[in-house]
């Protein structure tokens, strides 16, 4: 439920429904069954919840989408800007099973191969789907969608550069708050309050990580009640969200005086987002990004600490393809959207993160967020 | 990944550890599959972020528990306050089906019945974990565990009083840019802001619904850019996060001078709402909550136009059991929480709802929110 209109027009959700039925018929899938989520929204523009009462709609090539839903949300469907046909339930759990058979039929998908999201189907929508129509045979369509959704229109990337503009402003403000003695989890706070501020919509695409210490040595730490003190390292990241487009930044900080290895590896994650950065161009292997910044940090002699890939796309999703990870032959085009953030972690020490978000232009990449790299000293 | 640390001791883990092997044993299940989420916090404590990346936890009655993650969320593992066999994998995806067999091979699940939780685990980690032990049966662990989380001890209902706490007066701290002209969007901004301010952990439990004039006529409307004007009534439905737990409430103002047959219907949905809350005690089905309340309204004559449950569990989702649904048989006891929430929604004008939260007490039930209730108007 993001907090704004979707922007696209009936044209665009016609013209993206019709290259799905491209995609499928080039996959061999004759439908797709999807839950709520990007895809979906991508799709459609609609906007459900997901929660214990499944929502299911099905693509199938020259028919009108049908959609499974419960009825107190039959109001999202009235005003569409293209046909869909509703199959409502209430809420008597006995009346699902009923309502998914009668939507499979009129789908005339049992017997066939169905596409699906693994990553966003639940086993609840699969266990009815498989009773609705016993004979279909649900196989992943994710490289399809993928594939779909990977280049981004001029929409889109505005919409992203706008969501990284909301996030570098909303880090700008919390920077006062920032000093020796304050909690991890109150610094997350005020920077969440400055990412809406900053006119983020409602639904972020993650909670900030603000990582201090030790905790900084962990990439996907959450924020504790610990207190910065001098000599730490700080990792913050975070992102807004706009229009149903992401941010996803990372910026690390030096907690008064920290030991001069932390500053060396902090200019190293420097020089490895640089290089990161500099090797997206149409045509060149994703895994070739992750090899550039890698190699900056396994030349300093810390490859060993730099123990996950040098980023992944990002969009409608906090994560989605392209992955930028060592040896992914996948070649990039213009549009793509993806971030670069190496880092080194001394475990049970500190650890720094250096992450910006990229996209591909005509000729090379560019990066969409500007703030600092620098290991800037605080207090 | 919330804010907060887990506030549950180890013993406490280890209670609900072998409360689980229990409720297993009574459902003939020899496992348990779990995907990060709630019901993982329950047990553990830990968090994980919902990611392309699969994390499952196996636990086995009489073993360590088995957790399958990333290599980079390893961190999270060290300084638990029990045991867990790790198997980490790294980036490269042909090694995850390779570490998963190793995790099933090592909890001997293979051929045997294991409990899944439909609405949390995803085909992504149904797939690779059938690939690694085709012989195991993934069977429904819903009711078990809901069974296992339903009666709340003393320190989670007074962290759901917190939380009620926090979204009362974030609410309060909105009102005064409640003005004839604001947007519902920014609205919706302004009282995310304040939940925040007020002490909520980051991650709230949704996204508020704020929802005007015909708009508030859909109960899951997504606040748009329409403009509040005079004769509106506005739907506010929102919640905040305290250590795990959550808060749900709902009240609706009127904008000005409403209509006649507006201001009838929000004293009948207060009056249904009040006999909703009253029907709460240990021993009577949930069922009679529903019928209480929709009662009210039926004898009103509106019962059409109320056409959802009247409430659901509350706790550290913001939907579960249990359910207060038409003839839903579970006998409320004592510790459970959930939500009172009757409405009357007139197809493309307006809508009304309020919702409290309530918890069951030895001898009745006792509604953990207590904002006026009454139609106030605004401007």
């Amino acid at each position: 439920m993001s907090g704004s209109p979707p922007t696209p027009t009936q044209s665009v959700f016609i013209a993206r429904q019709n290259r799905l039925t491209t995609a499928l018929a080039e996959a061999g899938l004759d439908a797709l069954a999807l839950n709520p989520g990007p895809s979906l929204i991508y799709l459609t523009g609609l906007h459900f919840h997901l929660s214990e009462r499944p929502v299911v709609t099905l693509f199938i090539p020259g028919k009108t989408p049908i959609l499974v839903l419960p009825e107190l949300e039959m109001a999202k469907t009235r005003g569409l800007p293209f046909e869909m046909q509703a199959f409502p339930y209430g809420e008597d759990l006995e009346s699902w099973p009923v309502v998914f058979r009668q939507a499979t039929q009129a789908a005339r998908i049992d017997g066939h191969p169905v596409g699906v999201e693994p990553s966003r189907l639940r086993v609840l929508e699969l266990r009815i789907l498989e009773e609705a129509a016993p004979g279909a045979r649900w196989v992943s369509a994710e490289a399809s969608l993928a594939a779909l959704r990977m280049r981004k229109d001029a929409g889109e990337i505005a919409a992203m550069r706008r969501a990284v503009d909301i996030a570098q402003r909303a880090l700008q403000a919390t920077l006062p708050q920032l000093k020796i003695g304050i909690s991890e989890h109150e610094l997350a706070v005020e920077l969440t309050l400055q990412i809406l501020r900053a006119g983020s919509d409602p639904e972020l695409p993650f909670a900030p990580i603000v990582s201090g210490g030790p905790n900084s040595a962990n990439p996907h730490a959450s924020p504790s009640n610990r207190r910065l003190s001098s000599g730490d390292l700080l990792v913050i990241d975070w992102g807004a969200s706009n229009e149903g487009y992401f941010s996803d930044l990372t910026r690390t900080f030096a907690i008064g005086k920290v030991d001069a290895e932390l500053e060396q590896i902090a200019r190293v994650v420097m020089q490895a987002n640089a290089a990161g950065r500099a090797a997206g161009r149409p045509g060149v292997a994703c895994g070739e990004v992750d090899r550039a910044a890698r190699s900056v940090i396994e030349q300093a002699g810390y490859g060993q600490y730099f123990f996950h890939r040098t980023g992944h796309g990002l969009g409608m999703e906090s994560h989605e393809e392209p992955y930028m990870r060592a040896g992914n032959p996948l070649l990039m085009e213009a549009g793509m959207t993806y971030t670069v953030e190496p880092g080194i972690y001394l475990p049970a020490r500190n650890g720094v993160r250096i992450e910006d978000d990229v996209v591909v232009t005509a000729d090379g990449s560019e990066s969409l967020s500007d703030m600092p790299r620098e290991l800037i000293t605080i207090g």
